[in-house]
């Protein structure tokens, strides 16, 4: 059997991609007690990829140089002398950048039958646990609010500003274009669109935000956020969920200039990082579920086919050509 | 009688001082009905006068321009058309920066009768609320964690070092100069010091907090903030009570560069301003009180005498001149 796979050679200086991942052939070591063989059936791909190839000890250790690049994905046991894992179950672990993987069971998480691993990442998995507890345990999002979401037409960002319309919230997105602003309100049920790449974030958070910002889910970072904080309202809270616009800069970028308003709101920024709330994914789950199954909350998905073809897809994200979940589908089940 | 006082006659370019401020004769009502007039006694000089006279809505709306500089004062009751007060007590309120003042009786708090004017700007009134409200309730602080205290030798600054050991923290204060910094350990009892005018703030922030920071309590902001949003620990909380190094800024000063460490670290900025916790004031003086008695408690004052004096005075909480508590002696209760 062999085993494909991306090593991380040498660390990004800009984007993460071919010039520092090369698709080597990957030790595959044999099934001990405790453990099970996966095959990789669909990676996901996500921001922080970028801040573990880097150098610097953050929420994880960075990927050790000359190792299979970390990544989540989905698969399918092949082999297990787990006892909780049978042949064909699939689970969601950190497989990393290849196509099988040894892991131990502990480390596995059993997927419902009835999800596929397009549904898996769009909706459930780590996204919609970051999109639910960030915005109700970390936002404090309450009905009758306003809230700002930016990505808004990312994976987190689409879920994010549903949630808040399910809650009854005034949501207001952020995104770039003119098809993505279009779909976040007439497909999602956004109130309203900011098109950061045609129109002037400040002015139009002033008009569309009169009151004052109460929850800025706060995915971009920069820039957008600077608005954000400018416009942020009394007592309001910026959910620190992501800062994509900074993880492909090559020096330090230049920080917010209106965190003075943020203390003449009492305002709040709080950093926020999903692993924290695994321990009580049940409770998102349920939820998540329910409003799935009753129409309420809908998922895009922009699958890229081929696990060699990663690490330009990984780009999408930071040039925002995806929509939605970006994953990659490395292999069929069967 | 005359009254004089000092009238805000344009918005201040840079720093607040005699360019923008006139010593004129100002208007002193008769007594109205609930109404008391009070003979200014000592003026507070705070950071936040100069937010005050900016053209800005922050926490207070601007000072009028044309109308008498705001700012609290301790003063002596003259003559009282209200119930709550007799000639002869002493008060704080908003008398502003002039000679005499008529206001309503409830805007007024009567100081207790064996507290000097010095002891209730240096420890209590809002300068001892700001460091306990802003340290305990936004701060959380606990027994065993790391405290960083920016402007250290500062009144608020001063107050919440020693708060802080006496919860049982390991506190570290930032100040300018070796003296201010011998007086925060020698004499204030601080675990350590940094003379950001002497030493890198960063290089030292990591020796003396190896572990990050658990509260930052902020008074600075800017280059100094930064430094310690870099060296935040996990789940370390930022109390954004001041930003005096851009105050006088003539243009909007870059920001911290160091926020993904916030993130990273799931950790928290909070904006906060005293005004919010006045109805509470009752729980911080007992334990003020209790605290400057058995001599758990020090506080220093810089008095500047002659409200004539009150701008240049000013200057010193921006140069960094005074050390604790800076106060213009406007007249003797007699």
């Amino acid at each position: 059997m062999t085993n494909q796979g991306w090593v991380l050679e040498t660390r990004p200086v800009e984007k993460l991609d071919a010039t520092c991942l090369a698709w080597r052939e990957v030790p595959l070591p044999a099934v001990g007690a405790g453990s099970v063989r996966v095959k990789t059936l669909m990676l996901s791909l996500d921001p922080t990829n970028r801040i573990w190839a880097g150098p610097t000890e953050s929420y994880l250790p960075p990927v050790p140089l000359g190792t299979v690049m970390r990544g989540i994905a989905v698969g399918v046991v092949e082999e297990s002398q787990y006892a909780g894992l049978q042949v064909g179950d699939v689970v969601q672990g950190m497989m990393g950048w290849k196509e099988h993987a040894v892991l131990p069971g502990v480390a596995l998480t059993l997927l419902p039958k009835d999800v596929t691993p397009e549904q898996w990442f769009g909706v459930f998995g780590h996204i919609g646990l970051t999109a639910y507890f960030g915005l109700l345990e970390v936002g404090q999002a309450k009905a009758g609010e306003t809230l700002v979401v930016s990505a808004a037409a990312g994976a987190v960002g689409s879920l994010v500003g549903q949630i808040g319309k399910i809650l009854g919230m005034r949501v207001v997105g952020i995104a770039g274009g003119p098809e993505k602003c279009k779909w976040i309100v007439e497909e999602l049920g956004f109130d309203a669109a900011i098109d950061y790449k045609n129109e002037e974030v400040g002015k139009r958070l002033r008009e569309l935000c009169p009151d004052g910002i109460d929850v800025d889910f706060e995915k971009v970072g920069g820039e957008i956020m600077d608005a954000c904080l400018a416009r942020l309202g009394l007592r309001g809270r910026v959910v620190l969920c992501g800062m994509i616009s900074q993880y492909n800069a090559t020096s330090i970028p230049e920080g917010p200039k209106n965190l003075a308003n943020v203390l003449m709101q009492r305002g709040g920024i709080e950093g926020f990082i999903v692993l924290d709330y695994l321990g009580r994914a049940g409770e998102a789950f349920g939820k998540l579920g329910e409003w799935l199954a009753t129409g309420k909350l809908q998922f895009a998905t922009d699958v890229v086919v081929g696990l060699e073809n990663a690490p330009t897809a990984l780009d999408r994200l930071f040039i925002g050509a995806n929509r939605g979940k970006l994953m990659v589908k490395v292999a069929d089940n069967g």
